[in-house]
């Protein structure tokens, strides 16, 4: 990655961060996206606990692939990193990470029930449930807890990229969503599409389940992804 | 339609879909707004997948009644365009065509059930029960999906438009509201109307299900419409 | 009143009216508030369906108290005059009303279920319930409707001042809230109190009910209302 | 205390005060904030009925902590003053309280049920369920109201320090949520917490409630709070 490419980066984490407050998606210091420059074999990511009205660029934190240290930065990297690369090693094709305790998400997580697919909303994004994870056992907590936390989601997906893909996020726990993309601005919308499926799925369920026929589901998925994909325009600076 | 109407026509419908995120009826890209010029037999549209922040003006299509080209724009227009026109060539006096992915609206819509009749909120605007439509069969999805959305509406009102002006609107199965109305501008009110209504009755059936007296609904009814209306003041611009 | 008064009452009801949309009790043109000059035997209040963010103090209207006659203003009054005009009449003490179509108040009336008093947040404001009246007669509905529509509440109350005092709101049948209190204000504070305490109440009830004893609800009545009262600080305005 | 030290007390209660409406935690004039000056014996905390968007420095009152007598300022305190100086004196550790009517905390205090353990947003904060208080008794409804509001949460603790700063909160029954913390800022924050993880138990408790295990809420826990604690960066000022 150029160093033209790099500053681009840590421009879309920095803004795909601040859009976690921005969306509603969580309150506080919660919640943080990075960005991968797989090249480099490092990922760009939100520090800890620094609240987003004061958060810059210079404050991210680049974290390397491999054994997780700081490669730059002053400040201590997001509790969650470890999470983050444990999903960036396991799939080598996602871009960016995405995690928030937003309120529906996180009511499906500690209900420990998938988020089922009842409409074109959920379809148009995940090509199925958003699963949620196994609870993490006392070893997987007592050490490495936030590689392991990404462990859970590798184990739910049986390590299997193409899964990863469809359905781009999942459940942990008693804990709450996380999402990936092919960038960490695809990564972010796909943690607010979940968020807004969340919602949606626990009305619906209030009002009584109905089960969506599978091929409505199926062309709404294949709409947006796919080689027959027809939805949206190209962005003008990808032009 | 002169050049000053169609110029007006289209910075109508630029605004009415700036109301979708500002009234928070959808998030991301989604939701569409249209107006038509019967004259000149096409349609004003938003482009697909452009967000509302970068929205302008010049990004609308205009596509043509008959057979759906695109007459105007460089932009593909919104993947729903075709279920647009499918309305717009059922229901003649209809000027605009609303579709968004309001969160209580589409919990109806996926649990399939109607809008129920509450209250006067709801019978200020619509005359009975917001209905939904039957689930697209699979040979309505494997070809001309968009047109046939449309279609299972105008089914769901037996084509009849005394019934759409009646009841403005209508939940598409597993997927959510579109709504109409003379211009561009009123099928937006509908679809925040639609949405509030769908959050009263979602809190109302959490409390039990009353049913309200037919008179005091048509008494709402007809305060806003048909001969005796007396809702309201002329817009300024309408003097 | 002195013109001054009088400025400052239509003052008043503007800014009243506009806190309508900005504290999120009502969408598009819904909801108005109105305050009452006892001397002159009129009353200020908003017209009919003009947007909020349009609405300037020259198009409020002025109306006689004795009869509903339009007094000052070229536009046509809210459609809810008559029940202002009610209501001002069968409470002398009373300086203003508002009128909305909040959320949750409005699915309690839809419900047909009074606002039950669970906690302090309740009873610092409202001295019990806020209750719901009857069913609007298809008699009621068929001749002045809205002068009825406030006959309902006033009925409700037997026409007892000191409950109109005591709980300063009540919910019409399938319609929404009515609020008043001793000036434009204060009735649109308590039609946000309103809609805070039925939403309290929805959750709660989803919850599970339990009874406030009723001392602890006598206390906070008492804190803020009546001779011993000592909650607030006077407004710098009325030194 | 310094002057320094205290002008800059005085700034945080304030900033603190103007987060519970811009964090949507009270309406109108509801909920306080203060901070305390433990070496001066005095409390500062906001005054009684204010609208937040008047509020100003100079508004705040000093109370001393021995007998409540206001030491600085015109205006009468927060009705809520004494509760603040019950709690003060029961946990000389703390350094800032605040209360707030927040909508599903209140929920939770008006069923009288406990906000349960459910997953690690709650973990983060509080390690426990947050608790609600015995309903107060006549006599401490009939005189020092107030104070007694603050005995029932001390009593609900027994009075036990390490309890009051392991879940830094309570809910008193049929009232709401009292916070309290390091500093004001702190008691601020745990009201936000306090109010999300209350919104998210009461979803989850809708779609069926399944324990967590409890190594992974200690591990949440002890990731932000004593000695082996890894969250977050030291402020800019506190370096």
């Amino acid at each position: 990655m150029t160093a033209t490419a790099r500053a681009a980066l840590r421009r879309e984490v920095l803004e795909a961060n601040l859009r976690i407050p921005a969306t509603g998606l969580a309150t506080l210091t919660w919640g943080n996206v990075s960005g991968v420059d797989r090249e480099a074999g490092v990922f760009v990511i939100k520090p800890s606990g620094v609240p987003y009205e004061r958060l810059t660029e210079d404050d991210l934190v680049v974290v390397a692939l491999d054994d997780g240290r700081v490669v730059e930065g002053t400040l201590r990297p997001s509790t969650d990193t470890e999470t983050h690369r444990c999903l960036y090693r396991a799939f080598p094709a996602i871009g960016g990470v995405t995690h928030t305790h937003s309120t529906h998400a996180v009511a499906f997580a500690q209900a420990r029930r998938a988020i089922p697919v009842l409409g074109t909303t959920h379809a148009d994004t995940f090509d199925g449930p958003v699963p949620v994870t196994d609870v993490l056992t006392p070893e997987q907590c007592a050490r490495d807890y936030e590689f392991h936390t990404g462990q859970v989601v590798v184990d739910l997906l049986d390590g299997d990229e193409a899964r990863a893909e469809a359905v781009p996020g999942a459940l942990v726990a008693h804990h709450g969503p996380f999402t990936w993309g092919a960038t960490a601005t695809a990564s972010l919308e796909h943690a607010v599409v979940l968020e807004a499926v969340a919602e949606m799925a626990l009305h619906t369920l209030a009002l009584g389940r109905v089960e969506p026929p599978q091929h409505l589901l199926d062309r709404h998925y294949t709409r947006k992804h796919g080689p027959g994909a027809y939805y949206g325009n190209p962005a003008p600076d990808a032009a």
